[in-house]
Formats: C-alpha cells, structure tokens, sequence
C-alpha cells in the first residue's frame, strides 16, 4: 500500500504550480491532470492573477490563476517551481520552511558551485545554504537521494538529452577527449514571451547557431555532473546548441573519442546494461539513429548509437517540455513520494 | 526617353524610405536595389536610428538607418512611407509640403471618407485636407490618376487580393447579392513587432479564423472600392481573415452570388480581358486554383475561377509583402513617373 | 457492472485494426493502447506484413504486422477498418459473416444511396445489401443507432466538422439557403503513401484550394446528413477544402444564411443545449473562434459562433486524425459496447 | 568587349538544360531567365516530355518540355546536367563530342579516382577517361582551370558549404587532426521525386540525422578536395548529415582543432584574406554565426567563426539550390566563358 501521506494510504498529494503561465507551467497541468494520485490546488500566475488558464491557452482548461501570495501552503504537499531563477530560490525557501516539498524548473539549485551560479546567472543566490542539499535529479541516476528529498533541483532540457546520451562511457571511463555536443531545440525553449528571435518569421524556415561554444547556460550544469561520473574527475565539453523552426523537442548529435577501442557491440551492450528496465530511457538498435518525432510529446529519451573509428556518434532526443522539464519533474515527484515512476507519464 | 527629372534625361530617382525597419520597408530596400532607376538616399527608423539595416536582418545590407528629422527632403524627389497610421499622414504633409512625392503603405489616405477613417482607426486624422486628392493606388485600375500623382495610397494586402480578384464581374454589373472572402494571410502580414499571438509557438501547427465578418479595418477599404465599380453603387461584403502558419503570402477563397446566368467560360472570357496585358496580374486556366506558392516572391495576382451554379467561386493568391505592400508601391512609382510599370519587379 | 462480452464482466474487448499501416491505423494503435478495456489482437498490413509497427514509424511500439489473412477472426469482437474504399466493405462482409462488429473507417458504408456512392467512388459496391443496416457513426446524433450495432461508417474527418458545426441551426429549421463550408485541413488527411502533392516541399510556406465547389467526395455525405436534419428534407452546400502546411487538424469556417432574424444569444443558446453534456464537442464563449491548437491531438470539436446580419459564420475545429477519424471510431465502439464514451480518450 | 561566341559578340549563350523536371532544374530556369547573356533553347525531361514547365510547378513559365533525343545540339553553346548519376555522365559524352560545353550537376565528374566513384555510387563510370580533364567547379578555388572549360563538375551542395567553411585553415596548415561537420539541409536537397521520408508529415515537427559518420556519398568528395589543399595531403573528416524541416537552406557548424594557437583575431584575418573581394562569400564579423535565412535564396556563403581553445568552429550557410546548385552552375558558366562571374546572380 502508498501512503502518500502520514496516515492516509492512496490519498492525493496536494499540488501548486508556481509560474503556470509559460509551457513548462502549461505542460505540467496537462500531465498532473492526467495523474491518478495528484490534486491540483493552485496555479499561480502573479501577472495573469485573476485570470482563467484557458484564457491563456483555449486548449486549457479553465482552471483559476492567483498570485503568489494568496496560496495557503499549509495545504501543500508540494509545489513545482516554473519561475525564473532568483525568484525561483526566493519562493523555494519560503516553500520548504512551510514543510512543502519543492520540485523547482529553474536553475537555481542545480549548480552545487556558488560562484558558478552566479558567474553565469549574474544575479546574487537568494539562499545559497541550500545548494548543497538540492537533489539534482536525473532522475534515472538520483534515485535514492531523490526518495522522500525535501528540494529537487530539476535539470535543463538540453543538459539531460546530452547527459542521458554520455553517461554510460562517462561513468565507465572510455572517454578519451574533449566531447562535442552539437544540440537544435525547438522554439519552446526560448520561453513564452513574445521576443523578436522567435517571431514566427523570424524563425520559419530558418536554423541558426547560437551561443555556441562555451557561452551557453548549460555549459556548467552538463560539465558538473560528466565529472562526477568520470573515474578521473575529469570532463570537457564544447556545447553548440542551434534553433529549429518546431515548436517542441531537442535532437542532440554528441561526439565522443573513445579510449581501448571498444566495438559497436561492446557500446551498445553497455548502454543496454545501464538503461535496462528503465521506463523513460530507450537505446535503439544498432544502425538507428534518434529523431525528434521518436519522443516528441513523450516522457522518453531515445540514444542512437554509431561509431566511427575511436569516435562514439549518439544521438540522443527528446521533449523539451517532456523529458527536458515537466515531465522529469512529475517523474522526480513520483521518485520523491515513492510512487511507480510511470504515474502519470506516457513512456 | 524618358525624363524622370526636368531636364535629367535617365537621371536616377531620389528615394527614402520611412519606418525602413519592418517587413514592407525590408521589402522596399530588396525591390529598389534591383531597380535601375532609383537611388536610396535614405532610410529612417527613429527607434534604430545609428544602425545599419543589417544590424536588423542580416541578409539585408549594410545602410543607415537614421531619424526621420535628419533626411534633407530637398534632395528627394519620392518617399515611401511604411509608419504607423496617424504617424504616417503627418510625416505626408510635411514631404508633400517640400514638393516630395508620396507614396503612402499605411491606411491614412486609403478611406475617403473622413469619418469611416476615424470609426475605424480610432485616431483623429492629421490632415483630412489631403483624403480628397490621394489617388488610390491599386494600380491596374488608376493608371490615369496615378501618372504625375502627388500622393498615392497604396492598397492594403488583403484588399488588393479580394478586389482585383472581384473586379470584373463588380464592374460589369453581375453580382447578385452578398460576397464572401474567405483569406488566409502569412504572419508576415501582422508586422515585425514581437507579440504574443505571433510568437512561433502559436502560430506553428495552427490555422486560426480572426476578425471574421465585418470587424476588421481592411473591410471598409473593399466596400469603398467595390461600390465605385457596382453599376448601383451597392455591394455588401463579409471578410473572414485566417492566420497560416507560414511567413509570407494570401489566398482569398471569394465566394460571389451571379446574375443572368453566365456560363464559366463566359465569365473567364471577361477576366481574361479585364486583365489582358496585365503584366502582374493572372487568370488561371479554366480548373485550376490559385496556390500560395504560384505567387510569393513576385509582384503577380493570380486568379483562378469555378463556378457552381449561379455561385462564382474565385480564388486569388499574391505575396503580401510584394504586390500586397511594397511590389505594388513600386508598380506605383513607376506609374507615377511615366515608367514602364515592370521596372523592377518580377513578373 | 458492465458486461463486454456474454458472462464475462468487464473482460476486454479483442480487437483488430484492418490496415494498421496507415496514419489512421497508427492513431488507433495509439488510442487503444491507453484504452483499458481492449486488448488488440491483431494489425493486418499486407504490404508490411512480417514487419513491426515500429518499422514504419519508431515512435510506435514493436507490434507484429500480418496479412489479414492470418487473423483468427474466431477470436475477435471487434475490427476497425482502415482500408481503401471497396476492400474495406469486402472486409466487413467476412468480418459481419464471422460475427465481429466492424467499425468502417472508409466510406463504404457512409452513403446510404448506392448509385450516389459508385458516381462518387467509381467503384461497384462489394455488398451493397449492407449499405442499409449500417449505422452513420456521428456519435453524438446516433447513440441509440450505436448500441449493439454490427457495422458502424464512421464519418469523414471534413464532415464531421462541417456536421457538427452545422447540426442544431439545420434541425431547427434556421437555415435559409445554401451553406458555404470553406475548410482546410492538415496533410495527414491525404493518407501516408507519398505523392508528388503532399511531398515536403510543395506544401510548405503553401496553402492552396483543391476540388473546390462540388468536386469533392466529402459533399455528398454531408448532404445526405443535413437533408435528414433539415425540417424541409431541403439542403445545399458548396464545399471548398484548402490544404495548409501542417500536419494534422480541420478548421472549417461555414457561412449559413438564417431565417426568422435570431440574436447570437438565441443562435448560442440553441448551439448550448444541442450539445449540453456532450464531452466531445465544446461549444466557445461569444466572440471567440475556433482554431487547430484548441482541438489537436484531443477528441474534441470547438464550435465558435459570430453573427453577420442574418448570416451566421461557424468556426468548427477538429484534428482531422482523432475526431475526425480514429478518436471518432473509438467513441463509437464505446457506444456499441455501452462503454462510457470517452473511455481511453482526450476530452 | 566580351565574345560569348567567336565573332558574335555579345550575342546570347544557346543553353540546354537537360533534367529540368527537379529542383535544380527549376532553379536553373530561374536564374537563367534573369540571365542578360543566355538563351534558354532546350529543357529537357524524358518522363514529362510534351509537357509545359508550368504544368510541372505553376510557378514556373510555361516552356515546353522535350526528350533529350530532340535536342539539336549543334545549336547548343552549353549545357546544364540535372540528371541521375551514370546517366548524367553518358549525356555528357554525347555533348561534348557534339562540342558543347557541359556542366554536370550530378555526382559523375566530381571524384577524380574510378574505385572510389564506383564504391560509392555502386554503378560503372560510362566514361571514365573524362574524369581528368573535368574541372571541379568550386568556383572561388577553380577560375584559372574554368575559363574555357569544356567539362565542369558542380560541386555538391554540403560540399561546398563544408569547403568553403574549411579552406582557408586547410590550404594553411593549421588543422591539427579530424574535423567534424554537423550539417543540417532542407528537404529540396533531396529531390523532387515523392519518398517515404520526405513526406510533410514526416519531416514537419521533426529533426533526424542519417548516413552519420562516413556513410553520405559527400564525404569522398570533400576528403578529395581537402587532401589537395593540406600541404601534408592528410585530412580526416566526420560528416553527420541531419534533415531540417524547411524547403532550401544548409547550415554546416564544422568543427576544426588547431595547431599553433592563432588567436580569433588570426583566423579572422586569414579567412577575410582569402576571400577578399569575393563577391558570393560572406566572412561574417566576429561574434556572429550564420544562420540559413542569411543566405536562402542567393548565392552566397555566410561564415561565422568561433575559437574555444584551440578548437575553431565553423558555422556556414548557404542555399541548397542556389550556391549548393544551379547558382554556383551559372557562377561557373559565367567563368567559363570569362562573364562576370555575378551576371544573373544575386549576391
């Protein structure tokens, strides 16, 4: 039997969602709708206060926006966190002092390295005293700390396409040299509001790089976790993420030179073993190679695997908004409260 | 020969473009770069003022863009103007006062009606004087009025979709009772400004209807010029826009009551020679419907015709940006200064 | 308790998808796995017959393609047809013979009027002795029909939006002369074999009418339905599909002439209470239009009204592959079986 | 005074364009009819022979089709190949016995070793003793040999995005060990024939790689020419093509690793050196990267330049069909017969 809560097997957990205005706050109301266990208790939109979410989105449903301020959180099991950074960390604290788990979208938790944060954040960390008992949750690789975890530091969309895609040899140490990782998001990504760069003619038949190199946000957040899985220590990475003109989804093409010249068949017998049994993690057959369509408006992330010479090819897809954020967010709460990974989530 | 000056046999005409930093003024620099007869002398963009046009869209060159105020109109001998309204009829009379000729892309001297303008466009009219003596400029239909023409107002993208695709029977005295346009505009169409409802994300995998029946300003346009053509003087009109996802280019599906029982090939018979030697505008063979792609990137309206009993089904298809803005401005300067109308302009 | 099959409560159906190579067949696939009351038996494919499912697409799951030939229809309660026009009615002849209920997602079995169907399909029927027990499956307006019903036509993804959009005004005897049905639909409904009209690039940044008038076979289906709503057996129409650059969804605009001078309010009202308590079909507020976002990938049809003197103008949204097919198709078995209709299905 | 033909001067280029049923065909149309010095006399299409252009693509004029066998090509001066490889190589030989000066757009000229040609295209060279004398038409790399020509291999369009891309470092030196090319093209690249892969619904919303890693037939050909210009004669390249959800446009984002540490500064400098007063090839300033809609529909190549490290990434976009293409054809006609090599070609 599921005690969601003390005392009270199979009841439903007590939802808010912070931020419900962008696609990441719309996508987790379409899945958390969708999910057995899991009641919604309030939407908070400070400057849509007032309004309905259908007003939003008419393929929403109706369902009221407040602001911040008038959610009761002592009713509160937990609360996801879709604001920006800064704010998100300045609404977590309140959050957790009232006892609500907090599952947050931003950034603000998920680099462990105060000065790193605030390097490429450029804002002061609202509460840096809680950096380090932030799960960061992949969830797939954070399974026991993420079990009954207070504060869970959901990662970036293209971070875990890049990192769900390199672990394996990472973790084994057969990575021999500096990894290219050569990413295209869908438009999604860039967020809600209306900016010139994703105009609709602006990006229509269009795709352009962008912060390539080592100038994007996700740079550090990638870099963090390959060196905590690398035997040494030690992990570098060019990042090149470019703008596809989709709506959703992210294809990232990763190149990674290999040591002990492995075959083919040695790679994808070690990507098998480590993604085995997992719901959300699927390695195709060897000659297949990811697209976007394979995962799009799924919870999945697809690894194709080629090899060139000592150079490892994968391609690794996903849903920006699936995987890359709300989905893996409701994983993560079903990971925190002990529910079947799956609730709620179409695989 | 043809004296584009006074005494200045094939000199080049002096040209500035106002409001250079949206999609028609974009346009307008691609058209007139390519036309042997003009020399851009300057662009304005009061908000850009001090960068290049290519700091805006990189596949355009490199010319400054500077303030209005700074344009030494003495030197000009024609402007564009692609403002705002209001902005655009104050910015007119000053040219026209410094013997600038002018034609006008926005909506300020299109209504002669003084009132239907203010209804309308909720603004006050800067200079009412002017609406007598504006010449219409849908060019196929004002090639008198337009030669030697001090101030041209340029047509509206939707209007000159439906009206060139309603003219002959209009005018002929055939049509029986209430037209429908039913039309579909590219995003282009909605400007360059970044607004939520033209973001990539709302618009991608979408059609949508908007201001559908008599709501939408480019209605009392069509009624203003059908009426003229109308025998009676009478036409009634409902106008249905769409918004496609694509960047640029109108079909309007024009669905009109007949009388007198013509057959198809009496009614082709008369497009075909309403339209004879229209270097930009084309009548279909009998069966065939107008497609976005048979026109966009050119300066032609093409026109196909179906009949179903006593019901004329026409559909007209142009590029907004081209014969719908900035093409059709240029057949106007062109028809202005005694230029072969093509000057230019792809057919 | 609900009795799926003779003494056995709340087994599952065992179903099988006749043509399940096929974007309808794939929409199926999908919808029934989500479905808990169905078991899928079988997928028929001759081409692709000793292939997997997620041969054709990887997105789908790596189910077994077989001839229909090896299906024990011993087995089955239930089939969906997905085939070409005449195969699919010889299918359901041996499928009704073996006792499995067929649910026709073809038009074998849509018109009711032999000589009508063979003008419109250029075929000779295979069995036209069905063609009178067949039940029209627009769920919403045949519930008593669907109960227990053998054979079911599901209707036609432009008809049931066009239908629906139209139904309560028809029934009620407003109508006053011809309805135009000016639709537009995503490539999807061109079926998934590739030819030259539907290849990428002549879609896209395209959109463009075809069979406009009375050239298209979705007319006379319409027809047959609203001569039996109309109070008068009268009714006509002119249909005009357009093809826009997307891949799935319908929004039909229809412009309906009405009588007797009703308000919006009363025509919203009338509109209210048709569909009050229907799941499926969502009436919009006043002043709102229907568009492809608000209804894609759910089984739902958006219905927004605007009144134009005494022409009502509807706005009638749908995905084509859902609604307007395979979502329809399972609304429909869950009638059939007395299952609550929106069993395994997006409301 | 310039000679198009002995004694005639300035009189018109005779062409034929043999495969004109494609999307080079068509571009080629295109571009030549802005052409001052060229006649178009042939268009050739054995499968659509007595057939208009316009029938083929509205958009297009309506010049008449013919089989290749009724050609006269003693009228000819020059023709373009848009034809299938092995077929493309054997119209070749017939034309230039004929005395025709021939540009091949397929893949038969381009690689100048028998063994790999046929490796890789899996068929015999019909003339294999053309494949010295033919020049590889890489125009900025190729005027001394291209001035009267009589044989011109057209490079392919990733090809010349990646070259062009990479020269500079290349002829100096400066790379220090594999280079990676992550290409993205737009669907014309694949051609005009209807497939499987290149149907709307299953590139729209969709990103894919495929022949990853040295499996696409463009590798040999830019290994040929990048061994020519390393002063070691060593280069080793990865190439991982992707399909973009457009109709024209390639992005190549190349990644270069280095020797001897020159600054950004330094492989800016080279790059605007080598490619000074070129007028189709755009070294963009620092900071910058290309983008597709810097270069779609011209005929130039757009190079932005990044450094990380001693890792220098490439971006470089152009037009599949313009400078990937038909434009680059007409660019190399142009220097064929010693034209401007701009004439007809937009910048």
């Amino acid at each position: 039997m599921i005690f969601l809560k003390a005392n009270s097997p199979m009841s439903k957990l007590s939802v808010a969602i912070y931020g419900a205005s962008g696609y990441t706050g719309f996508e987790l109301v379409k899945i958390l709708l969708r999910h057995p266990f899991v009641e919604i208790i309030a939407l908070t939109a400070n400057a849509n206060a007032g309004q309905l979410l259908s007003d939003l989105d008419p393929a929403l449903p109706a369902l009221p926006l407040v602001n911040a301020e008038q959610v009761d959180t002592s009713q509160l099991d937990v609360a996801f966190l879709c604001l920006p950074h800064a704010a998100s960390a300045s609404a977590a604290q309140g959050l957790l002092n009232a006892g609500v788990k907090v599952i947050d979208l931003s950034a603000d938790f998920r680099l462990k390295d105060l000065a790193t944060y605030e390097k490429w954040y450029k804002v002061t960390h609202p509460c840096p005293e809680l950096l380090s008992s932030a799960v960061y949750g992949l969830t797939e690789f954070a399974r026991a700390e993420l079990r009954g975890a207070k504060l869970v530091a959901n990662p970036g969309c293209y971070v875990t396409s890049v990192l769900l895609g390199t672990a394996p040899v990472l973790q084994k140490g057969w990575v021999a040299g500096n990894i290219i990782a050569d990413s295209a998001s869908g438009v999604s990504g860039a967020g809600r509001a209306p900016k010139q760069n994703i105009h609709f003619v602006e990006v229509a038949e269009n795709y352009s790089a962008y912060s390539i190199g080592q100038a994007h946000r996700h740079l550090p957040e990638m870099l963090q976790q390959m060196r905590l899985w690398s035997p040494t220590g030690q992990a570098e990475l060019v990042f090149s993420p470019h703008l596809l003109p989709i709506s959703r989804g992210i294809l990232s093409t990763i190149y990674i030179p290999l040591v002990g010249a492995p075959t083919l068949a040695d790679i994808h017998l070690l990507y098998e073993e480590t993604y085995r049994g997992e719901p959300f993690v699927q390695v195709l057959p060897a000659g297949q190679t990811a697209s976007i369509q394979h995962t799009v408006r799924t919870n999945r992330c697809s690894i194709g695997l080629t090899l060139v010479g000592n150079l490892l090819i994968v391609t690794s897809s996903l849903d920006n908004l699936v995987k890359g954020a709300s989905g893996q967010a409701v994983q993560n709460m079903n990971a925190v409260f002990g529910l079947p990974e799956t609730t709620g989530l179409l695989p």
